[in-house]
């Protein structure tokens, strides 16, 4: 049968004859990225994964540009631009005066760049807002990441990927064979609180594993608590995302990783789970 | 004649048998905020300046939010406290991480208020973009007004508003009495190129004053070059918020200040002006 045939070969080119299923797309495409992941984690030189983080952080806010500003070219450079030196200004950690310089300069650049072509006027608030909000989303989540990193090195990093990524993952498989309740449907009619439920115990899974294996420094009360939250957090920032996709009528982000959509699908959630671990080792560990 | 005797009486009250001028509104308030800012700048124990800062900036998030969300009872009051609270990080100066935590729980925090109320769905792209972006504009550069003082004291904040408010208040005058040619006629009617150039006049004007009896540490060049740039910024600011109104719909952000309209009318130019004497502050003198 071809179907099968195609799907024993997830290494065809989708040129093909028959197009490679979802399923092994999202297989094969994950089988280039985990391994790749893992090494920036723990064997790369430090600066590897920030740079890393930046480069997926400007595809992320070119995707995110075309659909909030689709027409606007000047706009969608600012928004890669602002985003790439935003995330980069960040994991410098210099001092406060020039972090809060950059936001000063985002709300600045993000306006005034908004004035270049501000017709049609209508829609020209909307496009403000996210002129100034993109980068901050983009490079100000992406920035969190490589402090999660920096700060905290790749075991932190691996805990707040799993928990994104995980969650994403068991809610897609478990959703689509046994989901039934919708979760929010206006803002996403395909996910499901039986996925929902599936994504929150793979997040905690994956905090009792970094508990066990790969973060023994945590707690498991903590480790628990701690990858709830980071999970919950990133379920709500894969809504919020849909919010963006809905209201603007695209339906994936793009389509660099095949199988999975764009970098913004994909990280959606991972953005906000980095972005609670990273509040909990700064609150925490200070 | 009833209209020159109102305008000879500007504490009149304007419920009487006939309102007050614009012309004498605008003297009365202004002689009401003038001293009051100078008394904060110069007199003040040094925490009242950043506590007004706080407080007029939360009526220009009350403002704002009433012009990008006004159905939207949850999302107004988030960007009230969230634009006050940032101004008080800011001004607090904490190490850069926490600086750089305000700014992820302003985005995720944004994000996910925006997502409790996402009806309706295509407008809800904008209301997040604005759930953003709207602490990072009024409570970041008001934030950067209250370092301006903090770090360099109440001549540089005094030059920052005269820059901004001088530039208003001379293009007002001028424009109305002599402009002819439009600024950006899509974006703000009544806006002339006549009215820019006084307005330019102005700031520069009060960058002289400044290097010869309130700020003598500035160099004439510098001054001139820095009251300038101000200056521009100031009125490009004034121009984003004119888009933010006519995107909108509103005529007026508020009418708290008689005479001038709300706090965001008044305070856009100079919200941007003191952001680009933060930023000579930060870059030039460290």
């Amino acid at each position: 049968v071809p179907s099968a045939a195609s799907q024993d070969t997830p290494g065809q080119d989708a040129t093909g004859p028959k197009p490679l299923s979802n399923l092994a797309l999202r297989l094969a495409t994950a089988a280039v990225w985990v391994p790749l992941i893992l090494y920036l984690l723990y064997w790369a030189p430090t600066w590897a994964f920030p740079l890393a983080a930046t480069t997926v952080c400007a595809l992320g806010a070119r995707e995110l540009f075309a659909m909030v500003a689709p027409q606007h070219a000047f706009l969608r450079v600012w928004g890669l631009l602002a985003s790439s030196c935003l995330v980069v200004l960040i994991a410098l950690a210099p001092p406060a005066h020039f972090i809060v310089l950059g936001l000063v300069a985002v709300v600045c650049g993000g306006m005034l760049s908004t004035l270049v072509a501000p017709q049609p006027l209508d829609r020209a608030a909307a496009r403000m807002g996210w002129a100034v909000a993109g980068p901050l989303y983009v490079g100000g989540l992406f920035g969190a990441i490589a402090l999660v990193f920096l700060r905290g090195g790749g075991s932190w990093t691996l805990l707040a990927m799993a928990c994104g990524f995980l969650s994403d993952t068991a809610g897609y498989f478990v959703g689509k064979r046994w989901g039934k309740r919708p979760l929010m449907a206006a803002v996403s009619p395909k996910k499901t609180i039986e996925g929902s439920l599936a994504g929150l115990t793979a997040g905690v899974a994956s905090g009792i594993v970094a508990h066990v294996w790969f973060l023994p420094s945590l707690s498991l009360p903590v480790a628990i608590v701690l990858s709830l939250a980071a999970t919950a957090m990133g379920q709500a920032g894969d809504l919020c995302e849909s919010v963006v996709k809905r209201a603007t009528g695209v339906k994936e982000s793009g389509g660099v990783l095949p199988g999975h959509g764009g970098i913004l699908d994909r990280a959606d959630a991972m953005l906000f789970s980095a972005a609670t671990i990273y509040a909990y080792l700064v609150l925490v560990q200070g």
